[in-house]
């Protein structure tokens, strides 16, 4: 007879390759996926994407279902930033003290199971949100407003990439501590044996808030991170966006259920703007494990108030660019306008602030002057959002109807304290002519007005901030990632010792750095098994995907011993 | 010429067969130490002993020397536990700002210095405590109050084992990292190649709290680990037990001056009892790591309180002893009474509570009652009390004289509440006649006395609880470990079934079980590369020695990368 055990072990074994091959991939930090990064190359083909499609209309307006326990009423306020109409879907509000009794009642049985079975039930998961991952993007697109590559690829592939790396180091923590020992030792005239065995236990009951405008790709590793070490996960999505993560919790009962196991182990608690529950859960007494991504202020909240529970944060910040020197200014430019266009900048890992010199950026033995590069940016960006097919491709849509004030109010401060370089405005997108979008905000300003971009404005919105000098532009930039937090960080400089100085600044501040990079990568793409993301040492988040940290106090080690005879 | 890097590369030359073989039995967590482990057996042999007496006597009345910034003025009222007379003995007051201002000007070249090179410098310290092990060994009698025996094993030899412990998983935590990659995908028609390098970055600046009673068991392992991974620490002695945590402190200031690392690098901050400093500290800006060990009370503060600052703690608790059923009582009854007295019990593994069913503990055919159980306890107590030369060697001293007071109050409780089974008296050491001493207090209770001892009671202090039956009896015991904490537990039984529920039980309960251990080890010694040391699953501390969650947070990665040509 099949036991949950014995059928997770074999889920193990179907995956163990894949296992394997990523560690190693973890270990050399060379490219690295598990899957086909492009729709085209996806193994269902055509069939899968229109049967996704099918699936979501069919969705639309109607209950999600999700049979899991405590349900007090249903609600559901999704908006799609592509026709700005609502979804019309609701889904179980449920009760958080029956959500943390049922994961308890499941937790038993999870901990129980060996690593590896875990393993498997993780794996098979992440197999299954592959096999279904056009759903998802419809999902992603229709909540977050990315684009349907990002929505593919970005909250697809390479968040189901991070979550099963995740699942790497959770297995390198857990392999670390061996199952039995045999101890022994002369004591006087006598020798000791002690047979020691050491278990795995795990926190508990995990909490895991996803984002508004990138809901997959903190949550699935965390999700993955806590299942595999033996926890539960409740995961609490932004009420704005909760169909991409219903979708994935949906698939996460459905595979522990199949693996004989409590789909209880994984529920939905969703919310309202109006009546957040987030802190509750955060407060609870049961909560052992808070994975946190969302806004800095609550990020902050969560970072003081989760003992004595974990708490795992990735909130945003100040992300800058300092261009000193270059050899040609036409692709540096290019580049900086396609990421900061790249989904509206609604990425943790945007760019908003561009440093640059007074005297000019060095260009061969020429000066390029702040006011020429401001003018060459806003060009660049421009020439994106008339580009009908590009605009959409690129900047997707605005995700939250906040966005929109906060583009007007900069926009206001920008015309009274400083330049705009170029306005925001709404551009048409070519398939869905609803759809929510703004171009890029881009104004130029002197230090003086630090008010103005020492802290993340979140959206389309940028800076060029000229600065007295090139070191004062180093100084300021990585004061910003310090000070206001900050996830990555880019220098443009053919001077060696600049860029030496620019990588011990930006490493003391804690901003993964990128150096002199154009051509058609996203400058902000972070790859899984590769680029470490989130450095923890400023305020942009205290947790990294993904390192030994981010995993090894998830469980803990209990033992027993007692004398063995000769 | 020699460079601070070179010479540390040195060192970890010297000790890297060490660390492999500390390494190897942390995989396989038998039997292992770098030290001998009896005193007669040091390489330095009589003759460093009879120095280290000598230093000791010679260090009496005097200031202690360490010259480090920040100096306000002297403090200094340690008496000794053996003597009952000030150990004369005065420690610089520095004020804490300077303290972590000399800290960060030490930083930049610690953190730059590779992983090797530092953990050779902090191989170098432990081999340097080792040499001066028996001054060590005096200064924690004569503070702690621990026997000659216990201070140069357990808060020498074994300590140092706990603290290059720490170092293997600081140096598996640190490379696992690699420090460089070479990243290459093709984006469409073009194939980008990334050159990215990582880098490990300290937090900062740690605080390390040790205890009055073992202040170097927990104090080595959280120093060297903050150490190794690049921060630099200040070390919060207890006020009455500072001289042994002084003596470290100056050891690995001389060591980091002679490999050319600032000696700022680990700082001693003295206090008074009447003039406390370690909330300032715990609260202070620059705080970035805070290890923990001491009162329960305060530990659960500095959890609350700590956040930014990582915390890591060890405070104390309720273990509990089963007795369900036994091949032969005497064994058990001589290993309880020893270990119970062992330290006087002042050791946050030593028993305190022990359970028997009313219905009595099976022995054979027969039934051992509570009350039969509660006389041979006693009675093995008061033969090891009665024996003089044991008596010293196991019952040692009483560090504080707040504990005799407590002794006096629970007995005054037991016999009112239920009976006092062996009072607690002073005993005449045979070598030190003023010696602060105490034999056990043993109460004989029914459940209904859970007030008190539901919770510790620190020092010579045991009660044995009828239950009303064997499983109330486990019941009872895993409930205290839960609730009020616990490191150790403790279970005798022939009943395999019953033995497994115990496993489970204390398990849950997050305390490590032995099961029928007799003989000649105390029962609650815990080895290093083999026991792990609290699990951080229920209130008597929230960090394990050593597992990977004990490092791999202590250092941060960074990361640069920029395109590499062909």
């Amino acid at each position: 007879m099949s036991t949950p055990e014995s059928l997770a072990l074999r889920l193990f074994d179907k995956h163990a390759a894949s296992l394997r091959a990523a560690r190693a991939a973890c270990l050399h930090r060379g490219y690295f996926s598990l899957f086909q990064e492009t729709p085209d190359q996806h193994p269902g083909g055509e069939a899968a994407r229109e049967a996704a499609s099918g699936a979501f209309k069919a969705q639309l307006g109607r209950p999600f279902e999700l049979d899991q326990p405590g349900t007090l009423d249903r609600v559901g306020e999704e908006v799609s930033p592509y026709t700005c109409e609502p979804l019309g879907i609701d889904y179980p509000r449920a009760d958080l003290d029956a959500l943390f009794a049922a994961a308890h009642r499941a937790l038993p049985a999870w901990a129980a199971a060996s690593p590896n079975a875990r393993l498997g039930v993780c794996m098979e998961i992440v197999d299954r949100l592959y096999a279904q991952v056009f759903l998802g993007a419809q999902a992603v697109m229709h909540t977050a407003g990315q684009g349907a590559l990002m929505s593919y690829a970005g909250s697809g592939t390479n968040a189901l990439d991070r979550g099963v790396e995740a699942l790497v180091y959770a297995q390198a923590a857990m392999k670390d501590v061996p199952p039995e020992a045999l101890w022994e030792r002369r004591f006087g005239s006598t020798t000791l044996r002690l047979r020691k065995r050491y278990r795995l236990v795990p926190r508990g009951v995990a909490v895991c808030f996803a984002c508004a405008t990138f809901p997959t790709w903190n949550a699935y590793p965390a999700m993955l991170a806590s299942l595999a070490t033996g926890n539960a996960v409740i995961v609490k999505p932004h009420p704005t966006a909760i169909l991409p993560m219903a979708l994935a919790v949906r698939t996460c009962r459905e595979v522990l259920a199949e693996a004989g196991f409590s789909p209880d182990l994984v529920t939905l608690c969703c919310d309202t703007n109006a009546e957040p529950v987030g802190k509750r859960l955060v407060k609870h007494s049961q909560a052992a494990i808070i994975d946190f991504t969302g806004s800095a202020r609550f990020g902050a909240w969560v970072e003081q108030n989760a003992a004595p529970a974990l708490c795992f944060t990735e909130t945003s910040g100040v992300n800058t660019v300092v261009v000193e020197s270059v050899e040609a200014l036409e692709p540096v430019v290019r580049s900086l306008a396609t990421t900061m266009s790249l989904f509206s900048a609604q990425m943790c890992t945007s760019p908003q602030n561009v440093y640059v010199p007074r005297d000019g950026i060095r260009c061969g033995g020429a000066r390029i002057g702040p006011d020429e590069f401001g003018a060459a940016l806003a060009e660049a960006m421009g020439s994106i959002a008339t580009d009908e097919r590009r605009a959409g491709q690129i900047m997707a849509t605005i995700q939250s109807q906040g966005t929109l004030a906060l583009v007007d109010e900069v926009t206001d401060l920008g015309q009274r304290r400083g330049r705009v370089l170029r306005e925001s405005a709404a551009y048409r997108h070519c398939e869905f002519p609803n759809a929510r979008t703004r171009t890029p905000l881009l104004v130029g300003v002197d230090a003086g007005a630090r008010d103005l971009y020492g802290e993340e404005r979140f959206g389309p919105i940028g800076f060029v901030i000229t600065a007295a000098d090139r070191l004062d532009a180093l100084a300021q930039a990585t004061s910003d990632a310090r000070q206001g937090g900050a996830i990555t960080a880019f220098v443009y400089s053919t001077d060696p010792a600049y860029l030496e100085r620019a990588e011990l600044g930006f490493s003391a501040s804690g901003a993964q750095l990128t150096c002199n990079l154009t051509g058609p990568m996203p400058l902000n793409f972070a790859a899984a098994y590769s680029d470490y993301h989130v450095t923890g040492l400023n305020p942009a988040g205290n947790a990294t995907l993904t390192d030994l940290a981010f995993v090894a106090s998830r469980f803990r080690i209990t033992q027993v011993r007692a004398p063995e005879p000769k």
